[in-house]
C-alpha cells in the first residue's frame, strides 16, 4: 500500500496508471482485482486511509509526551516539517488529493471527510485529556487541522518547510 | 479565460482536455495556440492568474470598507462562503490546483508560489493601512491565506461553506 499511497500522492490520481502500481508494487494485477474490486477508485482510497494510519501515529507521537495541548500541537508542526523535508516537497496532503482529483466523485468527498474527521478526533482525544471542554477540544483540533492543511499547501508552493515550524506562532500567538 | 478556469477548478489539470475547452469558449484551435503556445501548461497558468485577480477583487471588497482589519478579515471569510455555495462546493482553489496537477512541473509551482504572494501582498497592504508593522502585516496576511486555503479544503470535503464562516472566530479568539 506504501508504494501506490507515494505515487498517487506525488503524481495525483489522473496522472497514476494502474500498472504503474503493479510495477512499483511487485503484485499480479489478479490480486489487485481481487483486493480492490473497482480498481483504482478503491486503491485510492485505501492509500488515503494508509496514509491517515501514519498521520494518527504522528499525532499520538506528538501530543503523548507533551505537558500540555500548545506544547503538543507544536510538537505535530515540527514533525510535519521534518516530514515535508524527508519527502522533499513533493507530496500532496493525501485526503485533499482525493478531492482534487476526484471532484465529481461522490464516494472521494465522504470518504475524505471521514478521514479527516479522523484526525480531528485525535487531535480532540488529546485535547480532552489536556482538561478542554468537548466543544473546546473539537474547536481547538479543527483549527489545528485547517492550519496544517493550508500552511502545508503554501510550504509546497514555497518548496520550504519554513512555513510548517511557523504555525505554532499562528496558533498560539502571545498577547501583552 | 473563465471558462477554461472554470474547467479546471472543477475538474483538475489532467482530466480536463483542450477540446473540452476548446468547445466551452468557442475558439478555434489556431487561436488558442497562437495565445498559449505551450498549450494546456500555459493556459492552466493563464486560468489562476484569472481567478487570483478575481480574489485580489474580493480582498480589496472585503478590507476596503472595513472600520479594522479584523473586520476585513471577517468580511473576507464571508465573502468566500458566498462564493463556495454559488460554486455548488465543487471548485478547488484554483493556485492550489496547479500544485496538484503538475507536482512534477516546476513552472507550475514558481507560478503558485508567485500567486499566493500576490494575495498575500494584497492582505498586507490592507494591513499597514490599519497601523501594522510590515512584519506584523506579512505575519497577519499569511495567516490569514493559511486559514482559508485550510478551511477551503475541510469545506469541500464537508460540502458545507460553514466552515468558511468559523474562520473569524478561530482567527481572533476572544481572550477572557
Amino acid at each position: 500500500m506504501s508504494d501506490a499511497a507515494l505515487l498517487f500522492r506525488k503524481n495525483g490520481y489522473h496522472a497514476t496508471g494502474l500498472s504503474e502500481i503493479l510495477s512499483a508494487s511487485g503484485l499480479p494485477k489478479g490480486s489487485l482485482y481481487h483486493y480492490f474490486p473497482d480498481g483504482k477508485v478503491g486503491l485510492a482510497m485505501a492509500a488515503a486511509d494508509w496514509t491517515t494510519t501514519g498521520l494518527v501515529r504522528i499525532i499520538d507521537d506528538a501530543f503523548g509526551p507533551a505537558p500540555d495541548y500548545r506544547a503538543g500541537a507544536t510538537h505535530y508542526c515540527y514533525k510535519l516539517a521534518r516530514l515535508f523535508d524527508i519527502s522533499a516537497h513533493i507530496d500532496a496532503c493525501p485526503i485533499s488529493a482525493l478531492l482534487f482529483d476526484g471532484p465529481e466523485n461522490m464516494a472521494f468527498r465522504t470518504h475524505a471527510e471521514a478521514l479527516f474527521q479522523r484526525l480531528i478526533d485525535s487531535i480532540a482525544a488529546h485535547a480532552r485529556r489536556f482538561g478542554m471542554s468537548d466543544a473546546q477540544a473539537q474547536q481547538a483540533a479543527e483549527t489545528l487541522l485547517i492550519t496544517v492543511e493550508g500552511g502545508w499547501t503554501l510550504a509546497r508552493a514555497r518548496r520550504k518547510s519554513d512555513v510548517m515550524r511557523s504555525l505554532p506562532a499562528r496558533l498560539f500567538p502571545s498577547h501583552p
